[in-house]
């Protein structure tokens, strides 16, 4: 089973309110080595087989008309993220399932 | 200035509404590749030096105390992004500001 990553993140010029609240929370909670937070979005899109160039392609023309809204985002990444899926779900990788 | 990317993902047996909503969105936009769409958050977090282990620790504790809900969310990365950054902001890095 394939795996792409869309990672998606607002354009700096386009005030982030989710972001500026986590940067405002940071301090308050003994975090204060952080000058700045963005908050965005990360879509894991499954495949049935194994990710080829075309696969990614389309990945990316969905990433751009689909995943983000170009007036406010920027697709920041594309990747092919197979290798780290193997064929278990996130939780499992990251030894938390 | 150093960037510690953070990247949370709904837990695989939490129900997701916003992936459900996207993988039943493509196939009608003509994107049929995609069996499975799954939607989480990617945090950048900036500090002013550079991002020493010691930071990365504190990003890794902030991911875990704030920027996820452990209930039903996955860290599935906190990563030094630095290299990636340089000075330039995101959408400059994207060649698309």
């Amino acid at each position: 089973m394939g795996r792409v990553v869309v990672e998606v993140m607002p354009k700096p010029e386009i005030l982030d309110p989710q972001g500026k609240a986590v940067v405002g929370a940071l301090p308050r909670l003994g975090f204060t080595q952080f000058t700045g937070v963005r908050q965005g979005k990360r879509f894991e899109l499954e495949v049935d087989g194994e990710v080829t160039p075309e696969i990614l392609e389309q990945a990316r023309k969905a990433a751009e008309e689909v995943l983000s809204n170009p007036i406010i985002e920027d697709i920041v990444a594309v990747t092919d993220a197979s290798a780290d899926a193997g064929t278990a779900p996130v939780a499992q990788r990251a030894g938390l399932a």
